[in-house]
């Protein structure tokens, strides 16, 4: 990693396409999966976007978006039917035609064999220009234009897609965090936690309450790039929880909330 | 229900605001939530966003959901910590002064009695002519100002709220499902569903691919308010799905993915 890309910090969005995680069909896991794989790459995860599959929704979404941050991922809406429009508006956003890609073509040939029809071949339409990314395991690959990662919506297919490009995302600095626990109110701790954060002002720091076999439970997450910095602002909140009577317990990462109720 | 109220669709974006849930430490559970229950009241949801605890993020996405839809909700960031700030963006969004709002001070004061203080007290800070939102659970209120509502991100004490004001929200005309679900690839019935789509631009048909013990298998899901033409469709989708020698099998709503598992 060059020294300008550990100073640097690397923001990424994701946009869900889909009706059916507004109606509620759809319980979305894609979102989870890629914070957690981008963090790990010093790539900050700093909005997400469900909308419709309509023109003016994606577009929108995806104009505001490919401004704003340095990645954009899309998952849903690349499918053979009809309600799969995410590779023609993303044509669209960017004044691309839509045309089948020849090796996306070639592809979903060999794999479909005499089974290949007109809307199996949709797969293929793909902006002109882009960048094809590799589908091993249904073989209907995503695409890349300029900054915006197209992918699909099912979990499995999204994340073998994944796999095989993030190496080539530029990341940061990897996105570093501790997380404090105790039994203790988090409104009882805010004053000194605001105090904390003021002088620390390069973390940040969260506070998430819990109930704890009926008792109130907190934890106090750091996430940050400088772990001097880092670990100075975590010895402070032990310190104030200790004032506070209770006994923090320190994890050197962010815990999720599954964790800190022991599910 | 009056007939403008069923001919009139009512629209809402729920609006996410937490770097945890960005950052990968919690899986959102508003959302669907959320999505459910606002269908149930015949209000759409069409849009759903993720942002960080900052006020640009917040004051930002507020601006553009509550220009366009008739009602956004909001969870997550109303708590006593500094990283607590939704009440304040909210009142910045639409410039109005926050002040503790006297029966809210109230609620609390009774509430924690002795244990009151001054970070408990901010959760009683609301923008000037909001509406306040009965917690029955920690007490701590949710608010409305104008079309936009205010609701706390731990998901039991943010449903308890809706509970008590959903039945003040207006909504159209039921939205109604049904779902087909057949052993047959999206893909063979790609063109059919493509010509009922275009024959019934009234409702909304979904096709959504899935692996049943390793046969390709699809759900078809038509949305819409109009019961007659619904069911037309949904014939006809059946007729298609028998075309390609699979046998239908046709649920009166809209299946969850995890039902179609078998969850």
């Amino acid at each position: 990693m060059s020294g300008d890309q550990a100073k640097r910090e690397y923001s990424a969005a994701v946009l869900v396409i889909g009706n059916e995680v507004l109606s509620g069909r759809v319980h979305d896991a894609n979102l989870p999966f890629l914070a957690a794989r981008l963090k790990a790459r010093g790539i900050r995860l700093r909005e997400a976007r469900v909308v419709a599959d309509t023109y003016p929704a994606i577009i929108g979404a995806l104009d505001a978006l490919r401004a704003a941050y340095d990645y954009v991922l899309t998952t849903g809406g690349i499918g053979p039917t009809h309600d799969d429009i995410t590779a023609d508006a993303v044509a669209r956003a960017f004044g691309r035609r839509l045309r089948p890609e020849p090796r996306a073509v070639e592809i979903l040939e060999r794999y479909y064999g005499d089974d290949i029809s007109a809307a199996r071949l949709r797969m293929a339409n793909t902006p002109e220009g882009a960048e094809l990314l590799d589908n091993p395991v249904s073989m209907a690959p995503g695409f890349r234009v300029e900054n915006v990662y197209v992918l699909p919506g099912v979990p499995s297919i999204m994340q073998a897609i994944f796999d095989g490009f993030e190496d080539r995302l530029a990341g940061g600095a990897p996105l570093l965090a501790r997380t404090v626990t105790a039994v203790v109110a988090e409104s009882r701790a805010a004053d000194g936690l605001a105090a904390i954060q003021g002088r620390y002002p390069e973390v940040e720091i969260g506070s998430y309450p819990q109930l704890r076999q009926g008792r109130y439970a907190s934890s106090f997450v750091v996430r940050g790039i400088d772990e001097a910095k880092l670990d100075a602002a975590t010895t402070e909140i032990c310190a104030l929880v200790r004032s506070l009577g209770a006994e923090p317990e320190v994890f050197d990462r962010e815990r999720t909330a599954k964790e800190d109720r022991g599910d």
